[in-house]
């Protein structure tokens, strides 16, 4: 079954080596993090496609840009000892020298946890081959943190939600979603903000559940929270078509012809184009959509554009660039 | 020179039979007022192209539909007795029985005062050959109300300001023009609102001043005020350009995309669109935009689409007509 809430899956498995302080800022340690794990990779045999960048290399426009990717965390990017294994295009990364010494995490497209987590422990295989990872008998994976002990597997859903926010349903979703040992939040934004109606659904809990049994539960909210949005959105159209059709029109007039385009802003229009593309009511797809919120961000228009954009600059290098992306999505 | 600032010129006569009561609300006065007009009017030989309208044969909605296009006061439409002598395709209209018993009225396009006034002065010539109006050789032409006394004349222009809004300049053109006798108010909303940042400039004074001297006064400040906006306008592109473009393409995408447009919405969004026409940036004429502030009120609205169109029904016509005005004005 499709569902067109659903746009990215994510997971991301923390691990620690048994024999290093559980302190990636401790001299020495996310050094030999980073050489243990490029060798262990090296060795298996699996380290096709993988590109080795130390933090210390990288200029900030990019690390800032792997971070607005998810590729890389933003304390990650702050560590110049740190580095990342990475699979740019297949959304696969190895960090080294996070809060924890390895976390391994894979992005999928729409709802794909069990593939997402294959390709984690696909590089978590290999490396196990090689090196010998912190586990407790009956804790589990041991972890820098102790809130990820046990599987140290984090599931998460990013999903487009704009009818259950319309209707102010996100608060009581969020109590449902805690019941089941979930979270729901706002993706983008400050505080209880959710910028283009994005939010992440992701588990808890990570002690006493199977690595299935998290994958199952974070599925099961997904795909339901999917089917209460595709409801509420044939309700609008059959009771409320006219100012439905405003909306999402008024935001693709916007879109396509304004000069300047704050990021608050973008998210909102967006969040009503997507919506409009999922009802079939613009010419465009919601996977063509799908990655603007990331291209539209800051790091990623500087290196677009290959200037040290700021200020309005930005906002018109944001407008041109929604433009070019949605022309060359029209159907 | 050209005034794109200027979207219309009217002139408008007022004229009282010398040998009846100047209220035109007494048993009798309109009717008589009414058949004497006709018929003058008739005899003259220059009826040709008129359409003779009572109010009590009209119905609400053409009514108020002749009182968005300015054809008559609203004073007339609420009057039963009265009558219209009307070329509507001239936008040329004699009114019987409003507060004076005669209002000839003229309205033209751009910056053309003379021309408004000649049409005026010929179908008073006309009716002058057989009916006599109240002339006093002191005081000149007297009316119902003592401000109209004198030439009876009121020339007025109908200007689109929106750089002078925008830089909160009409407080002092209101100041200006009041120390030469003239008056400068939004046409469009209520109180101190210039909707759409329409202005309408006319003469206060019709006394001890000559028909010639008015049209002067009030075409000079005219074409003051369209250099001055053409000035700002200049300014603006060369100072703010991408701010402006960004106001000018964001009213383009929301009237082109609308589903439902409110009156106040439109006229805001159009005085952005006008400008960037006036400026060149978008793909049709000021002047194939300058009908659509009348074409867009409701009982325009309801005569086009041939339905009692109300609230939400209301708005979408609206967008309705508007893009398809656009979209016919397209180069």
């Amino acid at each position: 079954m499709n569902h067109p809430a659903v746009l990215s899956s994510r997971v991301r498995l923390a691990r620690n080596y048994e024999d290093l302080p559980f302190d990636a800022h401790r001299p020495g340690v996310a050094e030999t993090c980073v050489s243990r794990t490029a060798n262990a990779l090296a060795l298996s045999g699996e380290d096709r496609g993988f590109a080795l960048l130390t933090m210390a290399s990288l200029g900030e426009d990019r690390r800032d840009a792997l971070v607005e990717s998810r590729m890389i965390s933003r304390e990650l990017a702050a560590s110049p000892d740190s580095a990342v294994l990475l699979q740019e295009d297949d959304r696969l990364s190895v960090m080294m020298g996070e809060e924890d010494h390895l976390r391994i995490q894979a992005i999928t497209d729409g709802l794909s946890l069990d593939e997402a987590a294959a390709r984690c422990f696909a590089v978590e295989d290999a490396l196990s081959r090689h090196v010998r990872f912190a586990f407790d008998d009956q804790l589990g994976y041991l972890t820098a943190c102790p809130t990820d002990t046990g599987t140290g597997m984090r599931a998460s859903l990013l999903m487009h939600l704009p009818m259950l926010a319309h209707h102010k349903q996100m608060g009581s979703v969020s109590s449902i979603a805690a019941k089941v040992g979930l979270n729901a939040r706002g993706y983008y934004g400050e505080g209880n903000e959710a910028l283009g109606d994005i939010y992440q659904i992701s588990n808890q809990i990570t002690l006493g559940r199977t690595e299935a049994e998290v994958i199952a539960t974070v599925t099961a909210l997904g795909e339901q929270l999917s089917e209460t949005e595709a409801e509420l959105r044939r309700n609008a159209l059959a009771e409320r078509r006219t100012a439905t059709e405003d909306k999402i029109f008024r935001a693709w007039g916007i879109l396509m012809n304004a000069r300047l385009l704050p990021l608050k802003e973008f998210y909102s229009l967006w969040s009503a184009l997507r919506l409009g593309a999922v009802l079939g009511l613009v010419p465009v797809s919601p996977e063509s959509l799908d990655s603007l919120p990331v291209e539209v961000q800051d790091a990623h228009l500087r290196a677009y554009n290959e200037k040290p954009l700021t200020g309005e600059d930005l906002d018109a290098a944001r407008a041109a660039r929604v433009q070019s992306v949605i022309r060359a999505a029209k159907r």
